[in-house]
């Protein structure tokens, strides 16, 4: 790299790309840092036991002099939800637009740091200074109100990050995606755009919001006998807002349920995202006193969540909902990747109630397809791009249409998480590598989980435990008692009497052989009940459950 | 019900409907039971450390003198799988067409059941006489070759099942579905019919199985300078004839890589139902004499099936194939429902090794949509239509499509693993229940595996075990050794120590109350010890390990 590398931007995404969901991405020059972002990601399959997954942050800690504080794009879980752990451990302020700022400020009070955090609330088209750098928020359209791209002036030049977007010309509330800001961003040289890959892979142009309220206008006409209940994304204030407007115009009352749902929507309507006609919301409690054809519920668990108000109305497990034949119930979403299962379990039930699903053509992406992707290419024409937000396919997928448009391979790159980007108006390359990771965060420990535990959570719940126990007379080495042998999470029937006696014998027999060659190494006599024990029920029964001898001396 | 019960055919499915792929369904008149396909079922999400999932067939067993045979439709897992599980319960013949009696031959070799199993190979338009049923294999089309529907004619009526089917008029080999035939039957009455459901929530016809070969002839043209790798299903040998063909065309060699698909191919090749031009196939030592261009790798693993042999690929553990930067990779299959996760990370996996992977329309269903279910409801017009095949939502959405065909509601009927459904010319009624289940195959064990392990392994996987051991004297219950506590898939750094240290207290504390209080029931101090022990882990840690307390004796 020319230069001294002091003098160049570095841009180093901290736990997305790879790792979807927490998306955190460092800006550093010279004494600056400035962070974009601090989401959380949901656990894999493979995570047993896991709640949520964070970022590693060690890099922020070890520069903390620098950290200028967190700039949020938008009020989504993948972009905000780690704030709270993250501020235990690095308090900064938070720059944000009204209603990021609103629900950022719901989980502060959760987490009790309402009072410690500085945040501050900017508005479209205004310019913070944090260090070294400068940051304008910039109007978008996402699926959540009030979605921002920054363009980030640094010495060495100027990155635009999209943030989660769409193009909507025809928004529910507020404005268009302020396109003319990137072209006059765009027509003073803009070196680096990263830009949202969710629907890379995806030709065309991802349909306005707008066009869901029609469908809810022909549904509602459809089905004016029934009562409707609609699953939506808890914070999608749009959509819940077209169903207000259906529901008005069709005479019926809305109620509305499940915890992240009101939350979102009471932070929404008091800061004025959300218009509801007098009396047009009522309480749950008060469901009774109108007849079915007059209601609509508007309710979480599109993703089948099996904790989610929808899914335990479908399980006959929610207190105050009973589905009946004949409820017409639309999932006004589509089935997040790895949770198409969960929705068509939901589904099943709800129709073997007797319910009327629908569930195909009642949602629009609020992410950019391929057609917007190649509008902003246009309009900001960036030097380098760096495709971000997305699985590696999306990523890949948005750096072939980046070279159909022109620019050069060598100018496209594809980060990892902790990838050291620096940049300046002569060069882009990745420079070095820094610590990064996931944190798992279970029940109430952050962190203390690790890859053991998971291995061993893994290998608990394919094969289960057995565990020997024995007791060894101190100085003799003389057997007392045992051994024992426990099992959990392993066979337990028919033949398993004979085998535990079988496994036992099996175990006396090779411990006495020790004890008489007078082998008294307790790690060396644990090695050997595993291996005989091990041995022997892979013969009997092909498995391989854990084994773990446990020795005490009295 | 009217009349005798005994002269009224009952239909009892008796593994799938609700639990879908367990594909069995028993047909009963009188003194004759004739059982329609024998399928086994992958196991759930919840069900750890299961491999396969069988029926529960006490009922066929508890009547075993009834039971003629079974009948197969076609060779999928769906439908053969779990018949060398049940024929080691019950020995009955099984009829068939060739390709399916071969694939179900391989089965009976691995399982050695092959000397001892009476098998036939039927023909379509074929009879055969099962005491008092008479069963006629019609020949249809699917995505494996020789699949078909039956008449299944009894003293009661006839009842036209129609496996697993799609509408092809252009199949790749052999003959189009006879729709004169289903017309024919049709013409004399039919008591009811069971139809293929799977796609019945889907609008319009499926494409021809030929149109997939012309997108190869399409991809192969457009990748003629690079190696060409294709996953698709292992039993779906029109595909790899097709591929084969396309190969031909473009002078490529063709490997076929996966155990599953070199079992299949084998098989289909030696019956006929595969034409391979000499010197086209060859095998995968020989890959390294060819130029990239001049291969195609056919491969399992479309499903991102961990072990299959694509997978092992793209995770750089294949012993014999490694990704590299150009290799164009095609998906010829859809993600089946539940897989989505598991496909996109292979595909993550190889666009990261700088592969260019084709995962749309290289695939069309081999199951009827509503079109086509509608063609053969006009065909055999049925007085009672019972839809199969399919999960809730899907039998659900064909029972609408025959009300729209003019079948009344209450002539059609959702069934549930275990009904008995009754019928004769003057009416169809569930009259009872048989027992039915799932019976879990864990490695080598069948059936020894139940709820009770299964929630263990659960409450393992997600909290770790924590094991509590102490040895006291015989007649004195004096202490001898420990408590000691050894945790497993628990929390295990920083604090951890000191957890453990007090967690070792507060047992103490408990232990010594107790034999103070002169409490020596083992099974008081277990409780004392789990009470304790769980209330200061769920203080400290909100979170409940399983605990289990081993007592012995010195």
């Amino acid at each position: 790299m020319k230069g001294n590398s002091e003098s160049n931007l570095k841009i180093i995404p901290l736990g997305g790309l790879e790792q979807i969901g927490m998306n955190i991405t460092a800006f550093e020059y010279e004494d600056s840092i400035v962070v974009v972002d601090c989401g959380l990601s949901f656990p894999e399959d493979d995570m047993l036991g896991i709640d949520l997954v964070i970022p590693d942050i060690t890099y922020l800690k070890e520069n903390i002099q620098k950290v200028k504080g967190f700039v949020i794009t938008h009020g989504h879980e993948d972009h905000i939800g780690a704030l709270p752990y993250v501020l235990k451990q690095i308090n900064v302020p938070i720059y944000a637009t009204k209603l990021t700022i609103g629900l950022i400020e719901n989980k502060l009070k959760e987490h009790n740091l309402l009072r410690t955090t500085k945040r501050k609330t900017i508005k479209f088209g205004q310019s913070i200074n944090l260090g070294k750098f400068r940051i304008e928020f910039i109007k978008t359209n996402h699926s959540i109100q009030d979605a921002s791209a920054l363009a980030i002036y640094s010495p060495a030049g100027t990155v635009i990050h999209t943030g989660d977007f769409k193009v909507d010309y025809t928004p529910v509330f507020g404005d268009a995606i302020d396109l003319q800001r990137f072209a006059e961003i765009g027509r003073k040289g803009v070196l680096a755009l990263m830009c949202d890959s969710t629907n890379a892979e995806r030709p065309g142009f991802t349909m306005s919001e707008r066009t869901v309220g029609k469908t809810f206008d022909n549904i509602f006409a459809d089905h004016k006998d029934t009562r409707i209940i609609i699953a939506t994304f808890a914070s999608n204030v749009d959509r819940v807002q077209q169903i207000i407007n259906s529901a008005y115009k069709f005479g019926r009352k809305v109620v509305v349920e499940g915890r992240s749902m009101v939350n979102v929507i009471t932070t929404a309507s008091e800061l004025g995202y959300l218009n509801i006609p007098d009396k047009t919301l009522i309480d749950i409690d008060q469901m009774k006193n109108y007849p079915d054809n007059q209601m609509v519920l508007v309710t979480t668990g599109s993703q089948g969540e099996s904790m989610a108000a929808l899914s335990r109305m479908a399980a006959s497990i929610h207190r105050k909902v009973t589905i009946k034949p004949g409820d017409t119930i639309i999932f006004s979403s589509n089935p997040i990747p790895g949770n198409e299962k969960a929705v068509s379990k939901v589904i099943n039930e709800l129709s073997a109630k007797g319910a009327d699903v629908i569930f195909q053509d009642v949602h629009v992406s609020g992410h950019a397809c391929q057609e917007e992707i190649k509008l902003i290419y246009s309009l900001v024409h960036p030097k380098y791009a760096l495709p971000v937000h997305g699985e590696y396919r999306h990523l890949k997928a948005q750096a072939k249409l980046a070279e159909s448009l022109g620019i050069p391979k060598d100018h496209i790159f594809i980060m990892s998480s902790g990838d050291v980007m620096e940049l300046n108006q002569n060069e882009a390359k990745i420079t070095g590598k820094v610590q990064t990771g996931a944190v798992f965060v279970d029940g109430l420990g952050v962190g203390d989980v690790g890859n053991i535990v998971l291995r061993d959570r893994q290998h608990l719940s394919e094969e289960g435990i057995m565990i020997v126990v024995l007791t060894l007379e101190k100085h003799s080495n003389q057997l007392l008692a045992g051994p024992d042998i426990v099992s959990r999470g392993f066979v337990y029937v028919r033949e398993s009497e004979d085998l535990m006696g079988e496994a036992r014998i099996t175990v006396e027999d090779a411990l006495d052989e020790c004890l008489r060659r007078r082998v008294t190494d307790w790690g060396k006599l644990k090695t050997v009940i595993k291996d005989s024990l091990g041995d022997f029920l892979w013969k009997k029964t092909k498995r391989r459950p854990m084994i773990l001898p446990i020795i005490m001396e009295a």
